[in-house]
């Protein structure tokens, strides 16, 4: 399975299974990297073969078409949040969104994003992948909002879809469309006005 | 100027400007045609060129490059968008973000803009347009805020800046990442949560 394995020397197993498993995250480390750098329009297997010196047909061995790898890759950036505990909702969600904002500012999906979004706009298999990783983004957030309407805490009146939406949305409005720096006092604004009124 | 008349006859002046202008509004409406439906990185000068049925040398006569041409015609997305005045802080907004929201669902922008996001992460001439484009969007309902301000309607606390980003995001927030409906009950509801506590 590895190029680099000599056909005539049986090799162990476990020792394939890692290899393989190698070429696999180098090969997914450095689409990310593309993907960051050109988003998906400017992304080519070659340079992926290139980059990462894993030849193209043990590339396309794992991964039969360029969507399939892109994919995978995108795949990868799906947030793995910690959903907090503080006690209360206020600071649950305070925990959340500045996490999110230090990601907005600095993390490599704050950049490809972008291209994922532009290419579900014509493509329903990204699409899908995207809804994903907006789902990975959101679901700490929906689960502290839901605690709270178990706890009384929130209004049951207050849809946590709605709230969700209003949480996130200025974040990425910020860094998105206006171009305005997403600081911690701007999140602590927004958590003020919308939870205040619920 | 225009390749379809012939050199040896005089052609008045306004004549020609008006088919000058003919010919650049055809290649503009193409090629914004031609962007929703592939994007700044799918969009080339001989599609453009093809499909308004306008000589290349033409096109490159009016618009020295690809991304000269690209960047008028995204400027013909900006909003023109007339800024009501309903008498209240929230009838001004409500007819503002339904508006919005009902080009969101609709106007062709919507599918071309995550293409111009895109494009802005990696080229600052693009950043710059974005930029445009965006306050274009955000001029009406800053206007009416600061009235508000002015008015004593809202407390010159709430940062309209702020504000913007908390009634605009969520719209945005659910038209390209979660992908759910932008209807008038969810414009309202987020309408209802940021300014009942100014």
């Amino acid at each position: 399975m590895v190029t680099t394995s000599k056909a005539s020397e049986p090799v162990p197993h476990a020792k394939v299974d890692k290899r393989v498993e190698r070429s696999r995250h180098t090969v997914l480390v450095t689409a990310f990297k593309l993907l960051s750098e050109s988003g998906v329009a400017g992304f080519t297997v070659d340079e992926v073969a290139r980059r990462s010196g894993v030849a193209k047909t043990t590339i396309y061995r794992h991964w039969p078409t360029r969507e399939a790898l892109v994919m995978d890759a995108c795949s990868q950036m799906i947030a793995k949040q910690e959903t907090p505990d503080t006690g209360s909702l206020e600071g649950d969600v305070s925990a959340i969104l500045l996490e999110i904002a230090h990601l907005l500012r600095t993390a490599n999906w704050s950049f490809v994003l972008p291209s994922i979004v532009d290419t579900a706009e014509r493509n329903p298999e990204f699409a899908e992948i995207h809804s994903r990783i907006q789902r990975g983004h959101a679901a700490p957030l929906r689960e502290v909002l839901e605690r709270a309407v178990d706890r009384g805490e929130l209004s049951a009146n207050g849809n946590v879809s709605t709230l969700v939406a209003a949480l996130l949305g200025p974040l990425f409005y910020r860094r998105w469309f206006s171009r305005e720096p997403v600081d911690d006092q701007f999140v602590k604004a927004i958590i003020n006005l919308v939870l205040s009124t619920n």
